[in-house]
């Protein structure tokens, strides 16, 4: 596929693995480094939709020290390092814009230690979300936090990512613990304790989380557990319009029901989705929600949602019952992503990712609507409105340079949108490349020269994963 | 009162406040500016136990531009400058080490706007926390987090504060949205938005929480709401010995009970409280205990916490049924601190605050209690128990130096233990100069140095509260 780049994807200049980088990476690391043509056009993609040339080789790191070592030797040869863990990354952060080596963590995919009395597990970053669940169910004990995606939990907690649950048990950000992190020098140092609070100094571990691979790579990760929930009970209700809907959310958050997933989903995309799970949901606004607790505690819930629906002309709560049938629904809903990709035949996705705080939910999402409609723009549109966080998924054809700019400029006008109601660009995937230009706007100068000046002090070499985030010059 | 300074005190050269400094400051800031001794001295000290000179000046801000201006020209001539809240730090966070500037913000203490229907405040940071729930009680909200002393909202930030309610609702690590923030040079940043979550770029906001006023002085905090509860229940409960209490805690934590605050006393300390609060609660080890929720959640809570309290050989729960009950409860049991401080006339406290994996609580907290009583030294105990964090407070002849090298001694062996358990040596009044030894033995010298970095990189003349948290040189 060829691509016109985005407005905010610059492209300086290469500094791609010299034959001496490359004799020393084969010397350390033999079968462990790829220079294939397939591995390094995987590792050189992600689900967005920008495109760049590959890295120049993959390495299979397989513990610390051997990313300790990869980092160490790019380092002495000024050129770039990428961290790649399952590629599931929606904003350009895996490409090789300026030439470089990935560090391919999966196979670090073990869990380090299990602390189910203290409600803690250290992993290593390979290890994706589903691969824990399983390695910890016989504790009793879950890790919730769910992007949709199979995401590697290092991956996770580079962009600070979310998804569903999130609203009741938080995101990367409130659930990382502490980091083990190769700098770029190679050095290793550890950010946190496993203590559950701590006033020791700087936060290195918030500021590891979200630094999307720029300020160091993570090889191991311990992060926070939870009791499986004692009662679940998942249902899901219509809605005569996106607003009904949304309403009922903000309702439901406003009075401190803690609902542990509540997502939308319009007409349109149920349709979507019905036809990709061979399901046959209402084709009308819908909420998917799931509720944790007690039983009564669940229960209670449940009912006081129920209330407010039906104020809002929702209708009847049909319930899943059993495992089985939520599994089900949850994986139709994860699905819609794909469920839109295949609507539209060799199509790429432009996603945004606004969140806004919740009492403008519902006035970002219908201006939102309204403005994708009379664009004539083809969209799947999901949301974590619990958070105040949603997803366009605008299909472009990738060779259609008109269509693409289309798609980013209704991106644009609904993050501009969106921080006019003070949100944020991006509420989970992160900046990467594809959301560089909208930074400055949310933060201000001020803060993104504050970013520089901590990136500039950490890797003076710009190797980590540049050009991503921000630009290395003001 | 005189005294030692501690092993880890370090006092480099004083940079004190010019002639042309405090002319400068005295034409920008005119009666707003002080340097009468009594202001000086009332700027200079804190609750903890070290002693230092006080501050050349004190500036009385009343707006952000008064920070930013006082910053500014202090940054001009090279001077340090110290934010000063409500004075109730216990880690010589305050004490003018080098000299310089007190900022005083305490007038700077009015909402700035309450968006109760997003669950957010936005206030300047010289507000307590008291006058901040005072001012939003009509909103049916409330902020929960509650460190005992009636601290500013800015201060909290500064030190990443939690207290009690923290084991429910978080620190202020979670629950500060957004922070407008003067850095060294003068100029104002803002570091987030309203949005729940956001994965735009470094994570400002966490880095700037817990900075203890070195990389930047705060002069607006958006903060988390919650609805206050529809039901509360308190109660006390008194055990054999402190291991059974602390064996209650760690299994209602290990069960998932969403308790709002549970809090350890010692038998000396409860009489102590009992002396100071004209109280009569059985001097044995108690656990202070509040649910939040639902009227059918909290029993349920306490039905549960009840049953296993009994197991532990507890006795049976006495509630208190008003909210005049409740208030009179956690009087007594804020002010132990100071109960303990007037027990013996003319100490000072040397205050403890390890915070360790919830299943090492009963093995760190019994083997230090051993220790302090094999020691001879007059101490009180209380812990924030669900959080796995708990205090002494060894009470001190500030005037025997003998008696303050075996203080801090056993402080020093109390934080090895934490820290061979995983824990941390502080879980919410940070480093200050008081901790400062221990930071590197917690972290490692590599994370030390990443902080430092990001310290020069946004300071680089090293004006912001310096000879805090570590050493400016290696």
């Amino acid at each position: 596929m060829n691509s016109t780049p985005t407005p905010h994807h610059d492209t300086p200049a290469a500094r791609n693995a010299s034959a001496a980088l490359l004799d020393a990476l084969h010397q350390r690391f033999g079968e462990q480094l790829s220079t294939a043509s397939a591995v390094r056009e995987q590792h050189g993609r992600d689900e967005g939709s920008i495109q760049a040339p590959p890295p120049d080789a993959v390495v299979f790191a397989q513990s610390r020290q051997d990313v300790a070592d990869a980092v160490r030797l790019a380092h002495a040869h000024d050129t770039p390092v990428i961290a790649y863990g399952a590629g599931s990354s929606l904003e350009g952060h895996l490409l090789a814009v300026q030439g470089g080596i990935s560090i391919d963590v999966s196979r670090m995919n073990q869990i380090v230690s299990i602390d189910a009395e203290d409600l803690t597990v250290t992993v290593q970053p390979g290890i994706t979300r589903k691969q824990l669940n399983e390695a910890i169910k016989h504790t009793g004990l879950f890790f919730p936090i769910d992007p949709g995606a199979d995401a590697s939990i290092g991956g996770m907690a580079a962009t600070r990512a979310s998804g569903t649950n999130a609203v009741r048990y938080g995101t990367l950000r409130e659930n990382v613990l502490a980091l083990e992190v190769v700098l770029a020098n190679g050095e290793i140092i550890r950010t946190g304790t496993r203590a559950k609070k701590s006033s020791a100094g700087y936060d290195l571990t918030r500021l590891f989380v979200g630094s999307e691979g720029t300020l160091g790579i993570f090889t191991e990760v311990t992060l926070k557990l939870y009791p499986l929930p004692e009662a679940v009970s998942a249902a899901i209700c219509s809605f005569p319009g996106i607003e009904q809907a949304v309403r009922t959310v903000i309702s439901t958050i406003q009075l401190g029901v803690p609902i542990a997933r509540v997502e939308l989903l319009d007409g349109p995309t149920v349709a979507l989705v019905n036809q990709h799970s061979k399901l046959t949901l209402r084709e009308e606004p819908m909420l998917l929600m799931e509720f944790h607790g007690s039983p009564s505690s669940v229960q209670e819930q449940a009912q006081t949602v129920q209330e407010i629906a039906q104020e809002y002309g929702g209708q009847a709560f049909e319930w899943a019952h059993t495992p089985e049938e939520r599994t089900r629904l949850w994986t139709a809903r994860h699905n819609a992503y794909f469920a839109g990709v295949q609507s539209r035949p060799g199509c790429r996705v432009i996603t945004t990712d606004a969140c806004v705080p919740i009492s403008r939910l519902a006035d970002c999402l219908l201006a939102s609507v309204q403005e994708a409609q009379e664009s004539g723009m083809r969209y799947f549109l999901v949301g974590h409105v619990g958070d105040g966080n949603f997803h366009f998924g605008y299909l472009i054809d990738p060779n259609d340079p008109e269509e693409r700019a289309r798609g980013e400029a209704l991106n644009h006008k609904l993050v501009a949108r969106a921080l006019s109601m003070d949100g944020t660009c991006t509420g989970e995937h992160g900046i990467g490349i594809h959301k560089m230009g909208f930074l400055g706007e949310e933060t201000g100068a001020g803060a993104v020269a504050v970013m520089r000046s901590i990136k500039q002090a950490l890797d003076p070499k710009n190797i980590l994963n540049p050009g991503k985030i921000f630009p290395w010059q003001a």
